[in-house]
């Protein structure tokens, strides 16, 4: 058995046909979507992100504010930015590219944020909604990883609702932004979830546990951590690592947290890194960034108009 | 073997000793905590906990303010009793009592609370510090849960970072009240975490999830849904439910949610019920309204001054 492979291009393309669609009844009601994006200092992770989003943005008929501030910046300076953005309402949606300077605050700029506009979900109260099960925004990796199982299930002739609920779904890494919101993601499926940081393998159990997975679903930021004997037979692997690797050769390679040699000849589905979760991730976030000025159109509904992805 | 057991009423009664202090040194800085009970309607079982609180409050030496309305009140009569209270100087915490008649939007009535007097972190943005591992209050129930395992593996000369590092915590049901902050706190001691729910139960899978646990929290609301066959041998099982059982004799007893007569020859411990999470669960509420009375006397720390219970 070789694990099919899980194509996020494929998949991010037929969001982004949607999410044009989006665009255009939006426009016809006289509404458009921006988004800000707010740097402080020149990370290249951020930089190369950023960019992307600029470039799909614009083939999108999506505004694009860049906001980047320079590393020394204060964190009132920050404060400062964001402000004036939550009040822009050529802004719909405000992204903060992280790492912020060691010096600013993350969580007080998040928590400025106008909920309203915050499409990453980090200020406190769009992390309880999607906490409570009732999301404003859906954070957008851990959305990708759940809009991509339930592309490739549908594909796959897997009655969604039923896989769900027979399934066990271990989410490895507990970051705020990926590894708790994707364990939300699975509860609101009404999947098993269970969630593992760097403990359960400094205690040398990370195998016992991610082979209980039917899905596994990979956020730790190490390269090749997962390999074949952490992984049941015919499970369903969904690999949100992206790592620059400099092999012997002196060349920097991008790779995910999974083995995919070792894994794939074990697991039902694998996703590639790169072209799995993150274009998928991409477009999510300028869909909750359309989403953001649709809803401003019609406030008094009283209700999020985005499902749980 | 037969299950140690988890005392609730000795570990309460030591947490209401610290609590007193805590009560006399808030007096000696001018301060004095009180606790506002909202309910509607005459549900028994609320009624019964609203009395109990009354009387540990006044143990205490901490106020307690009744706002009853009839079944009949309107959702704006029961913003307006929360507008008033948010107001009061002399509330530090209220707590709405549930349920809430059907015709009230309770996640309304919860959102209307001031977050800095929600003591039962029902507010969205409290439900997000909590997730986001930074909590303003601890919701009581999955505290007391936590406090009453960390008590119990001090007794047993366990040390509590070790333990919870090579545990697996089951948390059975997801309730926003109880099994999802469970989860939540599960994480921030870096246990491995699992959540089921009834789905787990229906397609017959429960028993494969609860057997995988060495900490087993049961907060499903079903009488004797867990039993032997579903406990691992050795686990420590702390048992949520409180539910109102009609025997063949016409008597009504209260019984938890795990069939204690089957599983404590198998457990290495287990919370007996009545006498278990509930007596813990009702003073911890309390230590959150008088610490968010202490707050309000240096309301520029800036930061949390709660713990992780």
């Amino acid at each position: 058995m070789a694990a099919a492979v899980m194509d996020g291009r494929e998949c991010a393309r037929a969001l982004a046909v949607g999410l044009a669609d989006e665009v255009r009844r939006l426009a016809d009601r006289g509404g458009r979507a921006a988004l800000a994006v707010v740097s402080a200092g020149s990370d290249h992770g951020a930089t190369v992100y950023g960019r992307r989003l600029r470039r799909l943005a614009g083939e999108l008929g999506i505004g694009h504010v860049a906001r980047p501030l320079p590393a020394g910046a204060t964190q009132a300076d920050v404060l400062g930015v964001v402000a004036r953005l939550n009040e822009d309402p050529a802004v719909s949606g405000i992204l903060v590219l992280r790492p912020l300077p060691p010096h600013v605050d993350e969580a007080a700029v998040f928590r400025a944020l106008s909920p309203d506009k915050d499409v990453e979900s980090v200020h406190p109260e769009n992390a309880g909604l999607l906490a409570l099960g009732v999301p404003r925004f859906v954070p957008s990796t851990p959305a990708a990883v759940f809009h991509l199982l339930d592309t490739w299930l549908d594909a796959a002739g897997e009655d969604r609702a039923d896989f769900y609920h027979r399934s066990r779904i271990v989410v490895v890494g507990r970051s705020n932004t990926v590894g708790k919101p994707a364990v939300a993601l699975g509860c609101a499926r009404e999947a098993s979830v269970g969630s593992v940081d760097v403990w359960a393998d400094r205690t040398g159990g990370l195998g016992r546990h991610t082979r209980w997975a039917d899905v596994l679903v990979v956020a730790a930021g190490r390269p090749g951590l997962i390999r074949a004997e952490h992984v049941a037979p015919g499970a369903i692997v969904v690999d949100v690592g992206i790592n620059a690797v400099t092999g012997p050769d002196g060349r920097t390679r991008t790779v995910g947290d999974v083995d995919a040699a070792s894994v794939a000849p074990r697991a039902r589905a694998l996703t590639p890194v790169p072209g799995g979760v993150g274009p998928v991730t991409d477009v999510w976030l300028l869909r909750s960034t359309v989403r953001a000025a649709a809803r401003r159109l019609e406030p008094d509904t009283g209700r999020t108009l985005l499902e749980v992805p």
